[in-house]
């Protein structure tokens, strides 16, 4: 196919059409050439940057300009988006760099910890880049998509200048806040739930499958817990910002004993133990300390001090 | 009100319809009292007893009969549901008996392990009594709306000659299969996921709690992921069936990078660190031992072990 960027351009109203805005890319890792195929399948003309320039072979062949250094790639452009390995990998591309990157702004979609965004967010500061910090909560496939969900947090003027490009991204666009540690603590808060329910799956396949079970078989018992929990969460959040624990229906002594079930059958079909083994311990603390007719969301206070 | 089984009893087909049919509640605790509410609401002679007797009073005042022993209460009826602490307590009560239970039927909604329930079953068939086994996996409040979900294995012909009256306890139910222990094991199952769902959130409650998130501000986030969580176990569930684990958009390394994140960004902030620990130990070992580019389900093969 031609460039797409080609009769977008010729269009009337290009010049205030977000499809004609530049976009600069760097880093081509997965996500990073995901990112500059949506922008380019949009119709913005599209730089990019990686350290192993054939990554960019296929972008450059459907219109992509491939930039011959970092410096002529942020300088292609008033939006610079990075997504590389690291905050260090981050540093070391752009810090080299002189005063090309004044007066744009830098998405940077790289994973990160919230301290390590606020230390990006205060060398951009000292070098006069406008600085937005964001986190895509979806995999390469989704990107693009209805379903996308990116978060962001920083420079507000960096989201609002430039919303119409980021919108290419699909989907929803989310501005948390002007900490620009804010969007990188909500994903790995987001994370900690996912790989926890992931990890939880798994074990519970493990944990069925000694008694031959197939994955599949229990596959629609596990979405139909998933299904309770999603709906038990506004009430756990309530209690916890109440700081109230009311043990109306179920309590904690009742559900240590379920845990301690789970944790005797783990241990009778010689499966790992270690994850039930964690809420085991929270809830049997809680006990020993004279909480066993509270609610579960009691444990928080315990989750609130260093590992024991 | 009057006894609801009055007018029930008096409709001309009261003799086939579920709401005549008898049914004995042995032990009034929290759910057993609601169990017993919920056949008295149907329509169905209800003859109760529990250790402490008074535990029956408001049921015995809306109809229900308290036996004075437990040799009464089986043989009440045909059908007998015991839902008591635990399998020591429903043998310590049943097993004193003579011949009173040969030919009827037990439901027992105790929470056991898989263990126990064929363990009583052993004991229930060398007493000619007709075992079912059950778990439910809703919380008191929802027992008898159309949201229950109770899970039976063990005697196919208790669970198809009582169906009509397990009915009466509302939305599904489900049996597994004549293993009596698959439903404690489902059971077991749920509750491993659901609780690690619950103690993960509460998790991450306490993460973005520590720079000044609400729960409440944080629920919505929690609540797209559990929705992802679910939209993925299927692709989960076919891999560990498979037992194949393509890495082909997301990959356990990078699958650690976060979870390093989640677990650098608790400590940082003085919380408890043991929950994002499982994964990021489990995610850990599989790079070491060269599943790095495998996608996160590989883990279960590790799960499959004792724990290190």
């Amino acid at each position: 196919m031609n460039p797409p960027t080609t009769d977008l351009l010729a269009a009337p109203d290009a010049a205030n059409d977000a499809r004609g805005r530049p976009v600069t890319v760097i880093g081509l890792g997965a996500m990073g050439h995901t990112l500059a195929r949506t922008f380019l399948a949009a119709g913005h003309p599209t730089t990019v940057w990686n350290r192993t320039a054939s990554r960019a072979d296929d972008l450059v062949a459907d219109g992509a300009t491939l930039a011959d250094s970092v410096s002529a790639a942020v300088t292609a452009g008033p939006l610079i988006v990075v997504c590389v390995l690291d905050n260090d990998t981050t540093l070391s591309l752009l810090d080299p760099l002189g005063d090309e990157l004044a007066g744009r702004a830098v998405v940077n979609l790289t994973s990160t910890t919230p301290e390590d965004a606020r230390a990006f967010h205060t060398w951009a500061t000292s070098r006069g880049v406008d600085h937005l910090d964001g986190a895509i909560m979806v995999p390469t496939p989704v990107v693009g998509t209805d379903d996308t969900l990116v978060l962001y947090s920083g420079a507000r003027e960096v989201f609002d200048t430039h919303h119409a490009t980021l919108a290419s991204l699909g989907g929803t666009a989310d501005y948390l806040g002007t900490d620009p540690g804010r969007a990188g603590l909500f994903d790995l808060g987001m994370l900690d739930v996912f790989f926890a329910g992931m990890t939880a799956f798994l074990h519970a396949t493990a944990m069925v499958g000694a008694d031959g079970i197939a994955p599949t078989t229990f596959l629609p018992y596990a979405r139909t817990i998933v299904s309770v929990l999603d709906e038990v969460l506004p009430g756990l959040a309530a209690e916890v910002e109440a700081g109230s624990y009311p043990g109306d229906a179920d309590n904690i002594a009742m559900e240590l004993a379920a845990m301690e079930h789970v944790v005797r059958v783990s241990e009778a079909r010689g499966i790992d133990t270690t994850l039930p083994e964690v809420t085991r311990r929270l809830l049997a603390t809680a006990v020993e300390q004279g909480h066993g007719r509270d609610t579960f969301s009691r444990i928080v206070e315990q989750l609130r001090q260093p590992s024991a």
